[in-house]
């Protein structure tokens, strides 16, 4: 007998029907002998819908309201689900934030959880009930409504696992597990059967949408065993486990690529002191991310010595970003700044990286036997990343896949 | 100043451009330097909405889980209306019910209110804030969300306002105020100025669907003077009021009717000790309510001395009566049970009642001059009540209406 969290998203209980099967598969894995805990998210839609509602009333709707709208998404589907659980033969209660309690802090939309109680979990578990939990939401130590942000349920569903000390964490979302690389952009893309929380981190924070970075963190640090898999059938999808030795063996894991940065390039800027610094201090104080900054050789000019900068950022800060990168441009005396959003960060991921030697340099190489120019590089310990102009997205990634064998069975478990 | 609590039924918060009207109302009253409450219903059809989602899942559902469910709709509200008071640069917050802290008993779907922490709200005022507090909704002392039953944003308003002692409870709705009968049975009704807890109490228990009937009790136990009156309009509408003497001098305040119940006659039972208390205490045990119960006169037959009896009861309720009807029908020995859809009860209600005679009198007398005929009379203190066939209902009414003069000017305030 183990106990076991299960979180479905939003397309898994988008209607009645689907719902259903989610109450069945909870049930069938209760009749199994285990304990069971269902953390849901709203059905597919309907965070939309509320969050368009708060922003026809205005365009910057007060974060502690948008949070007490947004919240009954997940009320709606918990309720329906335990309903359903019971119109199946079962036993169940649904759970809100306020009524586990998950704590938060008061960041209202983005907030983060500070404690779990367990207690009415483990007696509505005791009394043979499936716990369904509302995903995504919490209080604050004045009782406010709070939400974790999107794909906030991930973070709770883990967050609960670590709480309650469950045996597994399983992720049900509409994909088999995390892929190799985007099936949709390399056909030859293969399930991962294990992958470590660390290359999860990375593949996260690189755009594959599978979990949400957050719970990932949550997960590594308590050690929950998470386990991606698909609402819509029955085999096993992808383990996210702590490192194992068999897990070193492969040296990239996965292909990641995301389309989400643009390209800044500030033009001959003078060499001098603290004009580097006061053009990226500008933006920090602003929280915008920089990345893959690039400084260009000094060269000699009419107004002496001149060079340029380029960096990344995320596209979606860009509106906020302009104004600061415009205005710093000009107190520096830049000759200009220019904005390039067609491009892509395409990476390779794998623990394997930390003591094989050559990695990057085959990356690089791959790359250049098809033509395709690398524009800036970043690197961690197991991870490489490359922008390159986004037509060559899918020759990179391919070549990439390909060339480092990730269409071929590697990982235990397999 | 004064501390004005302010309830807007669904139909007034319907549409965004709807709420926009509930929240300038709200800060123009705040503007006239009071303080203001406001409790809101969900939208309206969003009940209905979400009542309907369980219902596909189960014929039966869990009363705690549709409570949880129901719930969400004045969740939403409030934060929108919030949302929309700040949007015209008010300052605002939506307070849900386990925030306030409003304690319910566990009586899921039509949960009664033991208790109102006022602190909550009082803090809210205090800041400058119009608190928007959803109706409906409370907790249970497990933190079990409950609700009160249709209609039960009222009770919400009428019970807060009793706990902070607000100096007026408005209740907001689609019709100018309570009227001397339904306008659109008798287009000469007028609307009351003035009317008495009492008078409130009975007109809504016969139907007259302007305000709940647990909110005027609640309102009449704690002295709340609610106005009720349209959220289309500035004018005034009908106070409901403890009693005052020009109250009485009205002996006829007005007239309602109710088209929910259904007559039944169970024919030719032995006259013997018993016989009637078990019929009825069968009915008892289930919790339906009789109503104008007659005992017909006993008449010799063949099977010895035989009499039958006549009751009314809702017509909701009558498929869980039917067979425990017909069960002791057979038990003892009846020779057949009759129903009667195609009734209607109409009354006339008025405190002056009490002080003059013959008003009942005066009432068979108007009907029996129209050729109404009287299948059963039921009174109170300060109510007549006639049963007649249903296609004399306005016939009926209007003679009434004109009868007892209640198309010309009364009371005081008017």
């Amino acid at each position: 007998m183990a106990l076991i969290v299960q979180k479905y998203g939003g397309t898994s209980v988008a209607t009645l029907e689907r719902i259903r099967n989610v109450a069945a598969r909870a049930l069938a894995t209760q009749k199994q002998g285990n304990d069971v805990v269902v953390i849901v998210s709203a059905m597919s839609g309907e965070t939309n819908r509320l969050l368009g509602l708060a922003r026809e009333i205005s365009e910057t709707p007060s974060a502690r309201e948008v949070d007490a709208l947004a919240a009954t998404g997940e009320q709606v589907s918990a309720a329906l689900t335990a309903l359903t659980i019971q119109a199946l033969g079962g036993k169940s209660r649904s759970l809100l934030g306020h009524q586990v309690r998950i704590t938060t802090d008061s960041a209202f939309t983005k907030a983060r959880i500070k404690g779990i109680e367990g207690s009415k979990i483990c007696r509505t578990l005791e009394q043979g009930e499936i716990a369904v939990v509302a995903g995504f939401q919490g209080v604050d130590e004045a009782g406010n409504i709070t939400t974790l942000g999107r794909g906030g349920s991930d973070t709770t569903a883990v967050a609960i696992a670590a709480a309650i000390g469950a045996d597994a964490c399983e992720i049900y979302t509409d994909v088999e597990g995390v892929y190799t690389t985007d099936p949709n952009v390399c056909p030859s893309a293969r399930k991962i059967p294990r992958i470590s929380y660390e290359e999860m981190l990375e593949l996260a924070s690189l755009g594959a949408k599978v979990l949400q970075i957050r719970s990932v963190e949550i997960a590594m640090k308590y050690g929950v065993k998470v386990h991606v898999r698909s609402s819509f059938s029955d085999a096993p999808g992808t383990w996210v486990v702590g490192e194992e030795k068999s897990l070193e063996d492969i040296t990239v894991a996965g292909i990641a690529y995301d389309k989400g940065d643009v390209r800044v390039q500030i033009r001959s800027i003078p060499v001098r002191p603290g004009v580097v610094a006061s053009i990226f201090g500008a933006l920090a104080r602003e929280n915008i991310a920089v990345d893959m900054i690039i400084q260009g050789t000094p060269t000699p000019t009419d107004d002496g010595l001149r060079t340029s900068i380029t960096f990344t950022m995320p596209q979606s800060e860009l509106a906020a970003a302009k104004p600061i990168i415009e205005r710093t441009a000009a107190e520096v005396d830049a000759k200009g700044v220019t904005y390039d959003e067609d491009v892509v960060k395409v990476s390779i991921v794998g623990l394997g990286m930390r003591s094989h030697a050559g990695i990057a340099a085959k990356m690089f190489d791959l790359l250049a036997k098809e033509g395709i120019n690398i524009q800036a590089i970043s690197t961690s310990e197991i991870k490489v990343s490359c922008l390159i102009a986004s037509k060559y997205l899918e020759l990179a990634v391919r070549a990439l896949h390909d060339g480092f064998e990730l269409d071929k069975a590697g990982r235990k478990g397999e």
